[in-house]
């Protein structure tokens, strides 16, 4: 495994972190280095593949987070602000690049992963799916390219648990649109279409929202022109995307320079 | 054309009179023998192909209503609701069927219909589509059989220039699910979603409009349980099928009683 | 519980035994009888929650078929032919219902179950999700409701792994679809276009199968006219909705006579 | 009409060149200047508008291309090889730009074009749609982005008078595809899937194509990975988009040096 990359995974206990454990274990080019929990919790000590109920897979889970950063090249990070700036200074220390996709933080924590950012490679995202950051991509490029003889309308179906219409991520797809036209979301946002509207107004970014069963997360841009129809549109069928997503960073991060980055250039999308 | 059923078009210079002459044109087993105008139209007196800019059809319109439709074995209507009780009364008179997708009656005249049922066969629809009433009986039937694990919801598309959200027929499959389930669709209906919604209320019946392009006519009904969707989708991409449902629905009447029959009794669909 | 079905399943250790025992305690209205596992195998005598890996639920496996059997109101059962028909005398015997989801069985093997389906009520369906059987449905009663000017299309997608095309249930689908047009599917039958094909001839039903990723299932009955279209889509995005399929049935032979169902009958379907 | 472009029409009686005058006659920007038509062709010398069947344009069809290209900006031509030929060198000598949509060129005969790509900016595509030209740069994006964890599959679904399988667009969004993998389309590609297939092979591109009814056109390419996937989809619903893509390409022209551009170049999304 020399040549595999080495990973640290935090709140290994947690839905996330056993995600991360299970799904390094089934994807080549990396393996698991340590296990990070805190001190007190009855995962330290064990082994993590029995306190997962499985077979033992002879990394012991930790709470000496500085030791099990210096040993990995690349920490993955799904926890809580604080916890991520704790270890966001570790890794700097270290030189250990910082995959995170810890969410909620606030203007002022991520300015602070910002000094880190000198010291070794950062990945920041709300959302680790390569396929939705893809997504915000391409929505970005075709509205770019297509006037306003084209409709865009974001679509977007979500179980029947979501609290809140459009999801984030139908909200950030029309921001790439927007941003893609050169106007601002807010000054076109057409959302909650209901009763007698009158026609639709040029240049609106319109949302729908459908709710209903498990659906783990559908999103649609639609640019509706005179007489054909692009339509970009990403499923998410399972939740493990996330970790996907989180792994595929990881490995990027290797041999790059130190710095603040993203998704899209994980992917080789930023232009 | 002994053995075909002969057809009087009313309004025969409107868009859809004219869509309807073509289209009988098209179609085996009918031909046109009738084209009513009214008194005073520069159709009047000129042979009908010729009027719509084509070759000759040997069909001349005429202003005399009474003998064009005692010509005929069939009359299709799309006027106005005052123009059709005419002809209901002068096909009631003949013993003609009469085939109805005038709109915006009210309740008195469409009951003032019921009288001519009694001597002639009227077949009467909102939307003569095949498939949307096709949709209708099955959103009926996919509820009653789906218990509230299933959620419904009504996804509708239309071009930019619709000023009324959801639509009509959206509202009307809608019912049909709500009517399936035994309960009032006001009770449970749930359109534009917009900001903290909270979860999704079980039971409820969903809308969402989607505004593009010139987008003809497009209806999901979805039903989204744990683990499984059905959706129902009718797809409309071109006016015509209006025609063609009248059209099938005028060959439909021949042999059949008196009566007041809709689309589903058209398609066999009413159970 | 004494008013909730109790429910024996067979073949417990397996992957679908264990989702059934799983959805059972989810589910209301039911509860877990016995779990019947054969003699030898090592879940015999240790209690099934355990066995599972979680939480004890009183309920201890036992390779004691009959008396497991006789203290259910009906048997859940995804096991193999032989078994199936054993368990089916059993069933047979105590006057308990059956519901199989066992496939591969012969046309001898399932003239044997007549005979115990005079004494109990059995429900078979090669397909137990609710959504599909419906799908069965509907297509049948569509595709009578439309003539020849409506292609008919099945259009079916599965992850990368299978191995046949199409797949069973567009089989299936296209059967009914070609029953309600009183036709045979294999004289109309078009799978696998490729090449020069010539315009498509009337009255076919084509099929296409996409293939990729980790698609659970979807299925596409679209019926394609001048000017619209129908699509009947169902969307299995989770394997338990066997489970869920198989238990409804269960629920539904309460108080039903001996007799041979099917889904459709569960449904209310049958017409 | 001064500052907006003038287009000259080739092949003007045709049904993509009336298509031309029509869209070009509600397009801002544009106005047209002439149209051309061969001796002898029974437009020559009338007045286009009333050609055409309706109101007088002002604009008289004629033979004598050289003058009437001479007093256009730009020329749009859907004809056949050998006429564009002529008006390629027709154009070169007048230094007026030259819009080609027309298809089955030879090798050769594009190399021609070459020549008079040294005196006038010519743009040249097999299909002028906005939104499939932008599929086709998508689509090598996303692939390239991709690793061979995410499946290709196009799905194309068309008219039943179509003849070939799979549709020439979506061969060429599969070449795109491939050449995003940079791999060779003949060496993955994966067509016509009946019976026992096996597994899907890993890094295939699959194709499956849909007929029926009067579908203008339509391109899905799907990406499906492990627990997510990325459709890319144009649907044409109208053939008018042809022209108003080949319109684009006219306005696009000016200002432009000499040159041979595609719709990429005019999209500006060849990178």
């Amino acid at each position: 495994m020399a040549d595999t990359t080495g990973i640290a995974v935090t709140g290994a206990s947690g839905r996330m972190g056993q995600m991360l454990i299970r799904t390094i274990a089934e994807t080549d080019g990396v393996h698991l280095v340590s296990a990070i929990e805190r001190t007190g919790h009855d995962w330290v000590g064990q082994d993590v593949g029995q306190a997962m109920g499985g077979q033992p897979n002879g990394v012991i889970a930790t709470d000496d987070a500085a030791k099990a950063i210096a040993a990995a090249q690349v920490v993955i990070d799904f926890t809580a602000p604080e916890a991520t700036l704790e270890f966001s200074a570790l890794c700097a220390k270290a030189g250990v690049a910082h995959v995170i996709g810890t969410t909620g933080m606030t203007d002022a924590q991520i300015a602070e992963l910002e000094s880190a950012a000198q010291k070794c490679a950062i990945v920041r995202a709300g959302n680790m799916s390569l396929g939705v950051n893809l997504l915000v991509q391409l929505t970005r490029r075709v509205a770019a390219a297509l006037d306003e003889d084209f409709d865009i309308e974001v679509i977007e179906a979500h179980h029947h648990h979501k609290v809140d219409a459009p999801s984030g991520t139908a909200l950030m797809l029309g921001e790439a649109a927007a941003e893609g036209r050169g106007v601002t979301l807010n000054d076109v946002r057409d959302s909650g279409r209901d009763g007698i509207t009158g026609a639709r107004k040029r240049g609106d970014i319109g949302f729908s929202a459908i709710r209903g069963g498990d659906i783990v997360g559908e999103h649609d841009v639609m640019f509706a022109g005179p007489g054909e129809r692009i339509v970009l549109r990403h499923l998410a069928t399972d939740r493990l995307v996330f970790a996907r997503g989180a792994i595929r960073a990881a490995k990027w991060t290797q041999g790059k320079a130190a710095g603040a980055y993203d998704m899209l250039d994980v992917l080789g999308l930023n232009d």
